[in-house]
């Protein structure tokens, strides 16, 4: 039988599992998607993804890739491994792709957003992808520094220290700070992110907006590539992985 | 004891309630925010909605009030009553208003928002906020048909039975239909609604939506005053009460 190479790009709330990975004690993304997966196609699958993204992190356009000798077309295949999903994830395309794709190693750049609620009083109806911050923001400031993190850097400032890599340096292509009615909304978009940098990056630029860091302090902590000078990270639920480019 | 008349605007998430009004089976959003402002207030209150929306049903600004002898001010009122609600109710404001005040006999108009997800995909994230329908939906097909609604009318049709009233005649200031790029988010604003006008409103403008029943005929089911003629009541988790003007 003809093996395929099947790219798909999933939707998630990640809120009750976690994270991507497969792991013994907790129930997660790649793992219903495997099983789901297995259900339509009648054999073991692994699913490669593009980001390993974190406990609680959701993801509109988190991009995977797998191997079948199934020969079910891509349309019908997309809507049977839907039917096997719960409610909180969903493939939203799915295609055949050539052979040699790899959905980690291929990819050119993601982009992540984070919401932050940054208002008075706390919301009901999107709790669970926003980030409660009640005091009102520097949002002038916070786009000063986060003006600093385009270009290439060492980001090792923003890395966490459970999972370093031997290189930090990384391209900030985009990081951009939009102003809702009750939420700021950060986009970042790179050729790759270290552990947690979206998230500990996030959590510095809370600290300017706060007054606790000036731009010109957050230049200088993203300079000293040292971790303990940067902000906490701030928590998964604010955080969404949006798009996958190849 | 000066007594105070308080008007509060909440939010909430309907998915895990059984609507807003007090019922002896199901936890409900009044009885939620009776029992937290009682626990501040330290006396019984009866909070009255200017709306009773039904199990499943969301709220962005539904309104209501309450009488209370506490003298605690405004702010820090809203700041304990906050601290007592669960994750899925807030209240955005709270403030004095004149003795007279009835959140439900004084409103002027209420505006509803339902949000349709039309694409061949179900979402995740949006789950619980949106009414997933597959085929492709004729948008103006549905903005002639929505037009017919705007203006004083008897909306007989679009009327439950479980709950007629005696005068079924309302005035439809608004009715637009706006495309997103996965949703169709109908807006109306009336002076008052039948018991789940909207929803069999939205049912019917579905219809519309698929070819079933053209402009001109959802003009005829309006005029018919027959319930029986219109589409079936769409579901609760797409519709949101957004506000209510005094």
């Amino acid at each position: 039988m003809k093996q395929r190479n099947i790219k798909v790009v999933v939707e998630y709330e990640g809120t009750d599992y976690g994270g991507w990975q497969r792991q013994k004690n907790a129930m997660t993304v790649q793992q219903v998607l495997e099983e789901a997966i297995e259900r339509i196609v009648q054999h073991k699958v692994t699913v490669l993804g593009a980001s390993r993204t974190d406990a609680g992190v959701h993801a509109l356009g988190q991009t995977a890739n797998f191997h079948t000798s199934s020969a079910i077309p891509a349309r019908r295949l997309l809507t049977a491994i839907n039917s096997q999903l719960p409610a909180d994830v969903v493939v939203r395309s799915l295609s055949d792709v050539e052979d040699s794709f790899h959905a980690q190693f291929h990819a050119r750049s993601k982009t992540y957003r984070y919401t932050i609620l940054n208002h008075r009083i706390r919301t009901a109806l999107n709790r669970r992808c926003c980030h409660f911050v009640g005091p009102r923001l520097d949002v002038s400031a916070m786009r000063r520094a986060a003006k600093f993190l385009i270009g290439r850097h060492d980001f090792k400032a923003f890395e966490s220290d459970a999972d370093p890599q031997s290189n930090s340096v990384r391209t900030v292509t985009r990081a951009s700070l939009k102003k809702t009615e009750r939420c700021l909304v950060f986009t970042i978009e790179g050729d790759g992110f270290l552990y947690n940098m979206v998230r500990a990056i996030v959590g510095t630029l809370i600290e300017v907006g706060r007054g606790k860091v000036t731009p010109d302090g957050f230049r200088d902590i993203l300079e000293s590539r040292e971790r303990t000078f940067a902000g906490p990270t701030a928590p998964a639920k604010g955080l969404c992985l949006v798009k996958v480019k190849y």
